[in-house]
This record gives C-alpha cells, sequence and structure tokens, in this order.
C-alpha cells in the first residue's frame, strides 16, 4: 500500500493493500470478505488491530439493525464491518498526528465528535449533534467505529486520535480489550459525581458492564459496594472484583435485601446496568433522598416508572451514553495499576476468522461466556 | 404572651398569647380555632403573618392527606395547620439571632434542613434524610411549616432563619407570597445547569410554577422559551412573562410544535410542570442529545417512559424538590429588579377567615383563578 | 477569485482575490497592503469584516510583540495582521459547513481550539494545548485570529465555525465588536459559578470588561454590583450599565468603601479587570470567606500577594483567559434582548484606513476614548 | 457527674465531674490543670479523647497566638485548651442523637459550622460566616475545637455531630488521629476536579498533609504523583505511600525536574503543601494551561506573584481551609480499605501528661518526628 507522502509509517510495519473483515450481509449473517486497508486523515492513526471483544451491541447491531446508522438507514448489506470493542499498534500516523508514535499498543474508545456542536463544545462528546455525519456534504467528521462507521471485526481500522488510550505493556491484549468496558462504566459514576470513596453504591445486572461498575466503584473507595443479580457464579465474579454484599434477586427482593444491609437506610448511588423491566422502580426505592440513579442499560420496551417518588425524594437519573468525559483514561489507569482485575470477566478466546462462533458464545453464553474475545494473529511478532 | 428573656421583642408588636388559625379536621374539612401563638427558639423567629397563597399542594394535604407526614401518618385530626406560601412581619426573634430585625417584612420558604445529615452538609436541605423528624427522642430540628409542622393558614408562625428571605419594601403583600414558587422554578434551573441565556428553553403546562418558571427562565436570558398548555388564556399570561412562543396542545401536537419552532431541532432543556401523563416521553422527544429534562410536577399514577430514548441519548432527568440551593433568593432578586410581572399568577384575594371560599376557588379555577391569596389584617398598621 | 468546488458561494457576494489589510512591519508600524483574500477550509467560513475593535491587548501586541505568537516568535515583519474583535457578514463556506448561510452577520470569538488535546476535549479551548499550532508539521488546526493567525485589520478572514455568532438584525456593526468583550466577562462570571443573581460582586477597573462586567452581572441579576475605578466619566457609564453604587477610588479607600456599602461584610465576588498592583490583595479583603475571585486583568511586573489570606478564608482565584465555556454566545443573548446597552462603551469609529488614527485614539485615550471601532465599507451594499 | 435526664450515657462508661486538661498560659506556655468536663449539647456527644496528634497550626497558636480566636482574640490566660487531631470513645450523646452510639471509636474534624449562614447552607461550612461565634448574645453554635473552642489536649472533649467519623476497628488510635490530615489533603483534591484518576499531581512539600496528600492522590489513581521536598527521609516516606517520583529541590531545580519527568509538558494539578516563598510560583510554572493549583499552606509574609502568568494560562488557584465537603469521611474510607498506610507519618507517642515533651519533639523534629501523637489512658480497659 502507498500512504499519501505525509502520512508517517514505519518500515517495521508493512502495510498490506487489503486485509481480511468481516461485513455484515443479511441481518444475523456476516462474511469473511476483503477490503482496502483504510487510510489515516487528519488528526486519524491507522491501528493494526490485535483483539476486539464482543458487545452485547454488536449482538444488537448484527441481529436486529439499530442503534447503528450507516448513513442514516439500517445496517446491511452496505459493505458493513461491525465491532468496537478492539485494541492493537498504531501502523501509520495521519497528517500533524504527534499524540502516537508507530508501534505503541493502544485500546480504543468508540465516539469521536465531530469538535464543533454545541456538546462537543461543552465536552460531552458522546452526544454529538452531528452523530452520524462522516459522509458526503454533510461529513462533519464524526465517527463512532462499529455504529456508523467500520468498525474492529478486521485486521487495520482508522481511528481519530481523540479516541485512542496508550495501554501498560503489562497488560495483555485481552485485557486491553475491557478497557472501554470499564470506561463506560467509569463514565456512569463520573456523571454520579465521581467522588464515591466511602459512600453506597448499587450495582444492579452483573453483565460486563455491571461487574465492571463494581470494580471502578470499588477502586473509587466507594463501600459498600452490592451487586444484584440472578446467576450466582457471576455474583461471585463481582465479589472478586470488589462487591461488599451481592444479593440474588431469584433469592431476595432487591429494595429489601438492600435496605437490611443498609440497616434501613437507602443507597446514595444506583448504576442500573441489568436494563430489566422492573429495574428503574426499585432502583428508585433503594436510593435515598436526594440520590443519583444512572442508567447504563434499558429495557427494549417501555417501562412503568413511578415518576412521583422521582420528584418528592429529589433523585436524579443520568442516561448515560458511551464513555464521556474522557472516562476511559480513568479506567485505563485504574487498570494499569493493578487496582482490580478486569481479565475475570474476559471467558473465552477465538481466531478472528472464527468470528460466528465467538458470537455464538456470547450471544448464547455457552459454556458460561462473559467477555469473548477474538484476535488477529497476522502480521504479529508474536 | 411572655416571651422568655432571651427572645427578643419590640413594643411595637404586641404579641397575644393565643391566635386564630385554620385547622384541618377531617379529610377536606378545617375548622377556625384558637391556638397558642408559637415562641421561637434558637435560629428561629416568629413571623406575623400578613398574606398566604394557595398551592395545589395544600389542597392535595387536605383533600388527600400525603405528602403532610404528622409525626409520621396523616395530617387529619391532629390540630394542624396547613398552608406553605407565606409572608410576613418578623415579630420576635429567638435566641441568637440577628440575621433578622423586628418589623423586617420577609416571605419565607419552606424546608429548614436539620444541618446534621449527609443531604444538609452538601447544601442539599430539601432532600434531608431526617425529614419530618422535629419533635420527641428522635427531634433533629427539621421543619417544613404546612407539610410536618405547623403552616401559615393562621396569624403567626415560627420560621427557621434559613427559610426567611427579606422582601424590598417595593413588593406587595401578594406578589410576595409567590417568591417561594418562583424559587422552585429557579431550583430547577439551576439544577439544569443555570446559565440558560441564549439557550433553548420549553416548560410544560402554566400553572403558576409552570408560569413563573417561564418568568425566570427569561430573566437568566433563555431564548427561545416556549410554553406549552391547554388554556389559551393562561398561555397569554406566559407570553406575558416572556415565553417567545406558546404551544396550545389541544390544537398542535407539542413534540412536532415544539420542533418546528427550532427548524427540525430539539431544545436543550424541558422544564415539566403539566404532571400530565404524557408529558415525560413528550419531554424526552423535544429535547436534543444530551439535554437536560427538569421534572417539577408529576402524575398520580405510574406512567410508560421510554427509558431505551433517555439513554441513548443522554438525557439527565432531575426532580425537583422544593425550593433548594438557596434559588428563592435568586428568584427574590430578580422579582426586587423588576425583571417580571409575577402579580400577573394572582389572581384572587380573601380575608383569612374565608379559607374555605378561597380554596373552592383555588381547586375548581373560579373565575379562571390562578394564584388566590388570603390575607390577614390583625394587629397592621395599614 | 476561484473558490475550490467545495466551498459554497453566491453570486450576491463576489470575492475578490486580493484584499487591503494592514500588516505589522518594525514595533508599532503598519503598513496598509494588499493581500491574498484567505481560503475556508473543513469547518470554516470566510468573512467579510464590516467592523472592527481596538483592544488593549492589539496594542499590546503591536507595541510590545507578544502575547502574539507567531509561529512561535515576535510578531514583527511576519506579514501579519492584527486585530481580533471583529464582525461582518459570512460570505463564503467551507466544506461540509451548514451551521452558517451565505450574507448571514456573525460577530466572532478569538480562540478556536484544536479538538484534540485533553483541555479542548474538556471544553475548555481557550486552553487549547496546542495554542498557535497551526501550520506545517505539527498542524494541530488551532487559531487565534490576531493573535497567532491573520486578524480583523483587514477586508476578509478566515473563521472556524466554532468561533461565529449570528447576531439579531437589530444590532448595529459596532455594537457587535463588543460581544466578545461582554463574552469575556461572561467567562469571567461563569467560572465564579454564574449563579451571581441577588449575589453581591465587585468590579474592579472600568475599562471595555469591566464596564461590560458591571452588565453582565446585572444582567444575570447580581445585587448590588460595586464598580470601582479612577475616573468618574466611566463610573458614570459603569452606572448607567447597572453599577448599583461607583467608588472613585482616588478619593475613597476601596476596602472601606465596598465594606462600608455591604454594611461591614465583604462581597461574594470580585471581578478584576484593571490590572493594578495592588489590585488583588485589595480584592482579597473585600472579599467574604468563601468568596470568589476572577482575574480578567494582570500587572505586567510581579505583585506581592498575601498568600496567607487567600488559604485561610479559603478563596478561589479564577484566572480567565479568552472567553470560553461558549460564554460568548451567553453575552450575544442578553445583547439580543437589549438587557443593557453597550454602545455606551463605544465612543468613536473612524474607516479602516485611517487605523494608526483610530489607535492614537484608543491607546492616549483621546477625546476620553472608550472602544474605537474601525469600520471597512468596501463591497457593502448599505 | 449528673448528665442532664436527657443526655443518654451507659454505665459502662462513667465519666467525672472533672478533667485533666491542658491549658495555654502565657505564649508558649501549657500548664496540666483541672478541668470540668464539658456537657455535650443539641447535636452534639461527649467523647473520650484516646489519642491526640500535634499539628503544625497547634504550635502556631501555642507559640504565636492566632489563628486560634478565643472570644474574637488572642488564645493566651482564657483557660483554653488546645489541640485538634483527636480521636477517642463516645461517652455520651446530647439531646436528639441518634446517628453514634456510646462506646463507638471516632476520630473528628475541626469545622461545625453554624448551619444557618450563607456557606454552611451551600455545604462550605468551613468558611461559616459566624467562625468562631459560639457564646453570648451571638452565639450560632460554631465551633471549632482546639481553634475558637476547647480543643483535645486533654481527658474529654464536646463534638458535634458533623464533626465525627466513626472508625474502623482495625484501625488504631496512632492512624486514626491522622484522618483529619487525609481529609485535608482530599478536600484540595476535591475542590481540583475529584477526578484524578490517570492524571498527573505534583505534591509540594513533605509535611504531614504533603504526604498524606501523595497518599490521597494515589488511592484516587492520579499517575504519576510527584512529590518534592528538601530532606531525602521524608521524600522516602513520600514514595511509599505512593509517589511515583520524587524530587529533592536542593539538588534540582522543582519545575525543570517536573518537567522533564513529564517530557517538556507540565502537569495538571499541583497540591502546594509546602508553605515556601518561592513555591506559587513554581506550582505556576509546573503546571498546564488550564491546570489546577491548590494551597493548603501558605508563606507568613506576603511574596512576589506572576499574576500575569495565571491569567494568560487559565489557572484556578484554590485556597483550601480546613476539611470541607465531607472529605474526611472519603479520607476514612480509603485508610479503612488499607489503601495506604498511613501510619508511616506518625513516628513518636508520648503520654498526655508528657505534651511539652511531645512538643519539642514536633516542633523541633526531634529524631526526624514527623506526627507525634500523645494517648490518654484514663478510663480505658484495655
Amino acid at each position: 500500500m502507498i500512504m499519501p507522502a505525509n502520512v508517517k509509517t514505519d518500515k517495521t510495519y508493512p502495510i498490506p493493500d487489503s486485509m481480511k473483515a468481516w461485513v455484515l450481509m443479511e441481518q444475523g449473517e456476516l462474511s469473511f470478505s476483503e477490503k482496502p486497508v483504510p487510510m489515516p486523515g487528519k488528526a486519524e492513526v491507522l491501528v493494526r488491530i490485535d483483539a476486539v471483544a464482543i458487545c452485547a451491541t454488536d449482538l444488537e447491531i448484527i441481529y436486529h439493525g439499530p442503534p447503528a446508522l450507516i448513513r442514516g438507514g439500517s445496517p446491511y448489506n452496505k459493505n458493513f464491518t461491525p465491532g468496537h470493542e478492539y485494541m492493537g499498534t498504531v501502523v501509520a500516523l495521519g497528517p500533524g498526528v504527534d499524540e502516537f508514535g508507530i508501534g505503541e499498543r493502544v485500546t480504543v474508545e468508540i465516539h469521536a465528535g465531530c469538535g464543533q456542536c454545541k456538546r462537543c463544545r461543552e465536552g460531552m462528546y458522546t452526544s454529538c449533534h452531528n452523530y452520524g455525519k462522516n459522509y458526503g456534504d454533510v461529513d462533519k467528521g464524526h465517527r463512532a467505529n462499529g455504529f456508523t462507521t467500520d468498525g474492529g471485526f478486521c485486521e487495520y481500522q482508522v481511528n481519530n486520535v481523540n479516541t485512542m488510550i496508550p495501554i501498560a505493556d503489562s497488560m495483555s491484549d485481552e485485557e486491553a480489550t475491557l478497557v472501554v468496558t470499564a470506561g463506560t462504566a467509569m463514565y456512569g459514576l463520573t456523571e454520579l459525581g465521581g467522588l464515591v470513596a466511602g459512600e453506597s453504591v448499587v450495582v444492579t445486572g452483573p453483565g460486563p458492564i455491571g461487574l465492571l461498575g463494581v470494580a471502578v466503584a470499588k477502586a473509587l473507595g466507594a463501600q459498600p459496594v452490592i451487586l444484584t443479580g440472578t446467576r450466582d457464579n457471576r455474583l461471585e465474579i463481582g465479589r472478586k472484583l470488589g462487591a461488599d454484599h451481592v444479593v440474588n434477586i431469584r433469592r431476595e427482593d432487591p429494595v429489601e435485601a438492600v435496605r437490611s444491609i443498609m440497616n434501613g437506610k437507602g443507597v446514595d448511588y444506583v448504576v442500573e446496568s441489568s436494563g430489566a423491566a422492573g429495574s428503574f422502580n426499585e432502583a428508585a426505592q433503594m436510593i435515598n433522598r436526594g440520590g443519583k440513579i444512572c442508567l447504563a442499560a434499558f429495557p427494549s420496551e417501555q417501562v412503568e416508572v413511578d415518576l412521583a417518588h422521582i420528584v418528592r425524594n429529589n433523585i436524579y437519573v443520568y442516561g448515560i451514553r458511551g464513555e464521556g468525559k474522557s472516562a476511559t483514561h480513568r479506567a485505563e489507569a485504574f487498570m494499569r495499576q493493578k487496582r482490580f482485575d478486569a481479565t475475570l470477566v474476559h471467558t473465552h478466546t477465538f481466531p478472528l476468522a472464527e468470528l460466528p462462533e465467538a458470537i455464538r458464545y456470547a450471544k448464547d453464553r455457552v459454556d458460561d461466556a462473559i467477555k469473548v474475545v477474538v484476535k488477529n494473529d497476522r502480521g504479529r511478532d508474536s
């Protein structure tokens, strides 16, 4: 491949013209195809993808379409490559980039805001008002790799420097794919105020965000951290990640259990990451007057909500989109410092070529799968 | 009446031993009785009540009981005097009070926090964790006059100095009763970030809080301010108070109308003060990604809510209780400076003895009543 | 001029290939030269400059060099055009721009952050870590027109869309040049917390920022607003802009005068815009425990400061750079709503060709000059 | 001693009528006297003091008078007992107290705000506007034990419940006396924004606040944490508490050393806890544009400060008073969770009767003393 003169490259990373990439065909169908390796523009780099994790949102896109919006529409049959939780190695720099060096290991976050809209100017780039506008006449430079622009189920991808986080040598590829998940939890806790040392936090739902939400809350000093869920093996992982108490809601009423742990009082914060239908009202009942709820998940249908309780108790509710406010950098710092072992959430690894099998494990929770990672070994020394 | 030696009094305000006070008997029934004049304690003053407005919450308490919690239970047959939107004249000072002087005209807000709980220490006194604890063994000194302690449908009342705002001579008694209502709107706008100059704001529901919400938003420089409601005469008052646009939702779909005014975009903020069942979802549809909704009212029943929309669009929702963060002081400053004419919201006045008739006007909206004020003329020079 | 195909233009604004522009030669020397009309890039527009005000910082650059940094060095003999307080008409759009339309009247602010650094990602674009990097290998796209990139003492200039504010038809060209000055004051008040209704504010120094600081503080509801300075005519203008009290510090000790106005107490906030040597310590003495000081000006030399007083009284001090946090938009909203008459600060107008004479008026305060504006009439219908 | 009927006591803690207490006589002179055991009022408890640390501020009061203000004046010959960094056991509860139980081990912070002033209502109780007003006609209930009210160099003291933090059984008495010091550091980091994970922090001055500032910054995830100072043994303790780098400023220029560690850039935050004359300007030179400086110490004289640098670089400076915003609770949470070993700062212990010798160690840094603790064993089981 011939990079333009103003793209810095390095002999040690020969970049092919084309690459293997999974492409979304019909609903639920992926094809292992050949694609040109993309070229980094201003403020962008080319990342060789070394590992990519499968997220519930990837499954949502592959099987149901939205929330991926490819040029405003559905993602099917548009030569679209999904996947957003990836990490890799910088192999080429776009014009003007000096934030990263060739060969640097990085993990990525999703949202590259346009930098021009009201929200981006406020620092709220995951709420960019030009979301999805990255082509044609209305190109605002927004990117959400794996959502509105090509993602990580392939060998190379272009990333805006704003979406990249250098990682420590001591962090494995698999662990690095989890940084963005921890970053989402960190964003939620950030919007709740961030200063949670000594404060009580309930995390509902021991999925990857919930489990890493427990870990991040504990790293920030929260006390007690209470995790609720339905499966004991996941609750047990939550305990290893820092939960002081776990509540299996198949056996206990979550509101009563939490209030019992708190000696009759409520908690300060709830991070709702289950998306279960009744979770919102339960969160509102678990929380103290003036407490705060972060919504990091949501039910697919509308649900009955007791708004009067929210108002009478001065409760604030934060719908969290992505991993804003540079939260991923803060999450990476805690992981680099070994404050918690995110790899407890990683259960399975497959080669890139076996993505469909990896997806089956993730989707059907085969063998108690939590995070399933796909690795790409081409072009690697090791 | 013999005040204790350490209570400062003044000859010009002779204070009787007993006073006339409306007392809540059975549900919906008030009796005009005689009560002892209460005595101010530490950090408290005695206010001679000159005027008191009727709020929808008063009707709620009188006819339905909660949210008034008299010693943890219902307010009926407990010698309880409701009423919380009052103003008057300082006639005696409790021990150690030098914040106010005898003869000073003041208006009041509701929540006197305990000063000891976590929320009070954060400055969130309307979410006091010792709400309602003001008696017996668990006396934390919390007061919410008209809710958990005796209120303003009488001649004298004790107020914590934290709940009092000096008013300008140029402000009439009737206008002064509206300060706390404007303060509630100000609190909502404060929690939304406060800096709304040049930002777009929708206020839903032209009740007193909604109408004064329009006025406060405009005073803070919001642009445009859009008011939605069902009655043209109230919308017209909203226009006089600063609404740039009004939308009668009987004739127009509110979401479409707002987006049309905004040239297809959403607004930055919604102050929901209608309490209508569909208002929450409509607010969420009216608002931009990353926007904020303040809930200053609520439906009596649970309602269906689209939480997915809240999360996907990074929307934050603030249930507002009372008039926290010293918002009433800021509202009074704008009223003192004549930034808006709150008296447009005041429609009727009755003497204290005719409270039941005043309540009928307020409750049944007789003669298009909005704010109905009851005045007490006993012991006044003028 | 041939605009590139992807730059939208409009017949009604024929754009010449070259333009008249003042260029900084040796220190203190400007030459009226010919320059090519610049071309807007991505996220940029071409503005025909209709009016430009002279700021003290322009004089600083012209006569002393820094803080303008042209490619890292002094601004002399580099074909540099100073001037940053300008307004005009959009005459061409760069690729992808749909935020503005041809013919739209706009005023500008200075700092176009890189959008990539830590500060820009936080929304603190006036503290961009790539300040001045807008060329060559390290081009980060930062612009500060009139400081590090060509400014407004000419006929056309390129502006990033982030630096542009649409203005009302009812606002004159001269008034529009003052929006950025009011925006600086608004930024200062924003960082002090923004919610100043009913709070006491001292503004020190009745220069343009101080005078408009008075106006903005009053528009936000501050009470009282106290202005200190040395010249009665300027203090009188401050009074017209909203100062409740003025203090001539040639006749009164400022600290004593302020405390006397406040009945012995201090004020909540001080906006220091005099840059006088003793002002910092005086501000610290004027303010309450826990109060906040904004520094919008500074002495040219180091000064003696009583840090112990700052620490013992929990005082916070905010050095304010530029007009961040979208403050200019909020200032424009107040001006559009005619909350104050900024034109009181504008005293003299000259044609563009007479810039040196205009500068003399501004520099030597000839005829009590405050804001001196230079107008460009070429290519205008009116 | 006969406690009033409404003060809850417990048989297991017989409370004597009088106690041993150190009393400040002439400047620098303490006398071991007898005093009545004080009685807790509303919202207060009686604490049996088990250990008390000596702070530099205690020495300041004992040898120089202010900042202790006993009824508005100097502390000498007023039967005043200094000492504020103490911990102990709850032995009696004032009326209405249910936040603590008899026998509970607690540590204390200093500032009990009045709860009525503007600052207390904002949650800024260490800047209480009624500081020192706790007696006579102007009694506002403010307490600052060891500063304006009797402190901890004695056997029993009364504390407002707001100033008490329950401690873990696993925390020794000596460690518990250090919670308030860690709390001061936490308050500083809180005001700087609090979210310092992955951010760079310089702490200047390895005194107790500086050393625990290192520990708290690291516990919050800061990276790198750089400690500057003059003594290698203290810098070495800093390293054990979490400093990634230490700089001995006798051997290296601190600004150059920090910028070298940061690869030529500045840091995000500086916590100035040395009080050295040049530290402020050095801090300003070490920090990035838009960075923040917390002042936790101060020089005794006025110093030359480069305000222009503060303004041009949009630097914010926070003078920190005490341990506000419930920071002590957050610090205790980290210590309870064993995130750092605060006992590294504790070097010597003496019995209460030997306070003068303990003070000599602290004052003259005998035997490299850092924190010297005095213990009271009377009335203890163990």
